[in-house]
């Protein structure tokens, strides 16, 4: 697979992804069906689109279309599913969905960052971090929801970890460069998902609420 | 009436109307003049600042500052006007005023998108919309308002309806841009104006609670 | 003293006050390690990104992270110390800290709009203003707390009255720009010290609230 290939797959499965949060994040509220939409699509795009301002080049979807066009599709085919999900099922589904799209872009920021000439490590960790929670921010902002920084779930920790192994693998075997971005994402839902399952927290040394 | 000028001109009134909103939002609240003030100019500037961060053109009040000065004095003359507002009156106008804007600024964004070669018809109608609810959504988050995304109110669709028929006439009419701004306009105006007048809301399959 | 000094020295001293605070806004929430270090570090780079995406200049931490670095190791440190900070303390310091901030990314900001040929002096009132308040409005919002701009206490006044002193210095005294920055810091550090030590509030006639 060549890293191309990779990198625009793990952007349209990321985009469907973020999109679904969006809607879902209003089920159940009374939105209408363009705020909705609305809400999908910057969900999905926000994260990429911050990244691509602060990187200066231009913004992904000025470009080209396709990514848009997968999030408005994303957006109302949840829309018009969204009376099949029954509510307790939508939490669930929300979460791990939601883990997903932060752990694939979380990587594609981070490998974008990698090819502009981003210092390692830091650049590329800041342009995945800021890649991986910025739609859903936008998300939790413009619906009124605790933002996902607050929350005591463990949420940024699987990003940042998959990000620093796929960083060390970008270094240490640059010939391997999508089999490290597979890893890093994979590393990313994979602890996402057992802390959602397991319903894990974090130890309390590593909150700010020590007491 | 050249393009330029029909353009200009709606830049202006919708200015005036955001950052009139703007100071109106915090109307009931203890806040200083100068708080009153930069809320009224962020939302006056926010979505125009959003539109051409994301187009990547020289953001428009960093070349001429005529917009900043007609938000600033709009603010201004609102802020001092304040108390001959009763607040029953400054709810309705508020609605009225920003519905204005919105349409406005959505036409205005999507022209720029139009002239600068985004593509026909969804890149008008993203940057359309990002220009028209930009400053708004911004006023409502910094203010701690529920965002106008989630109220059910008839707010986004008159300014999709306004940007698709305007986006059509540019298409097939290319001679008549400047009417084309203007029927967009009004169009989403009236639409909008009706939904506040008859306190029209959608249908609820148009919506996420359709239960 | 050289004005790039002080420029520079401004800018390591407010970037490690916004961090701080960054971080005190979450002390008394169950928030995890990550999650606090990147509200630190937005907080701490928030402002000047704005401005620099706004002046279309690049981002400044993307061509030097020694900000970046002084915003992380700021952000861990206020981490690992906070068992120390006893409840009204945090409060208290975490208010004049902010202010210090402030004042310092206040001036830095109309600075760089100087130094790149911003109108006198509204472009550098603006620019001042936003990398004053940027990064501690996007603390607030993604904490959920009240933004700065909707309290009723003296906080944007003594910013906009700093900037002012230093853009009349720049004009008539071009040769002291570094006493300028230092006099516009000091002035409204200082205004903003004795709002918080006295508990002072704006005069009615001053807010919205005029009845």
């Amino acid at each position: 697979m060549s890293i191309e290939f990779v990198t625009a797959l793990l952007g349209v499965l990321a985009t469907v992804a973020f999109a679904v949060t969006g809607v879902l994040a209003v089920a159940e509220k009374r939105v209408d069906f363009f705020s909705a939409i609305i809400l999908g699509v910057i969900t999905a795009v926000g994260g990429g689109t911050i990244r691509d301002l602060v990187m200066d080049v231009p913004v992904f979807w000025s470009q080209d279309l396709l990514l848009i066009r997968v999030a408005l599709l994303s957006s109302v085919i949840t829309f018009v599913a969204l009376s099949f999900f029954s509510k307790p099922q939508i939490h669930k589904s929300f979460l791990y969905i939601d883990g997903l799209g932060a752990a694939l872009f979380g990587m594609s920021g981070a490998m974008k960052a990698y090819e502009f000439g981003f210092a390692w490590p830091l650049g590329l960790l800041v342009m995945g971090v800021v890649t991986a929670i910025g739609g859903g921010l936008m998300r939790d902002i413009l619906t009124g929801r605790k933002t996902l920084l607050m929350s005591d779930e463990v949420y940024a920790v699987p990003v940042v970890i998959g990000i620093v192994i796929m960083g060390v693998m970008f270094k240490f075997f640059p010939a391997y460069d999508s089999e490290a971005l597979v890893v890093g994402t994979v590393v990313a839902f994979a602890l996402r998902s057992a802390a959602i399952y397991w319903n894990l927290s974090l130890p309390p040394w590593f909150t700010t609420q020590k007491k």
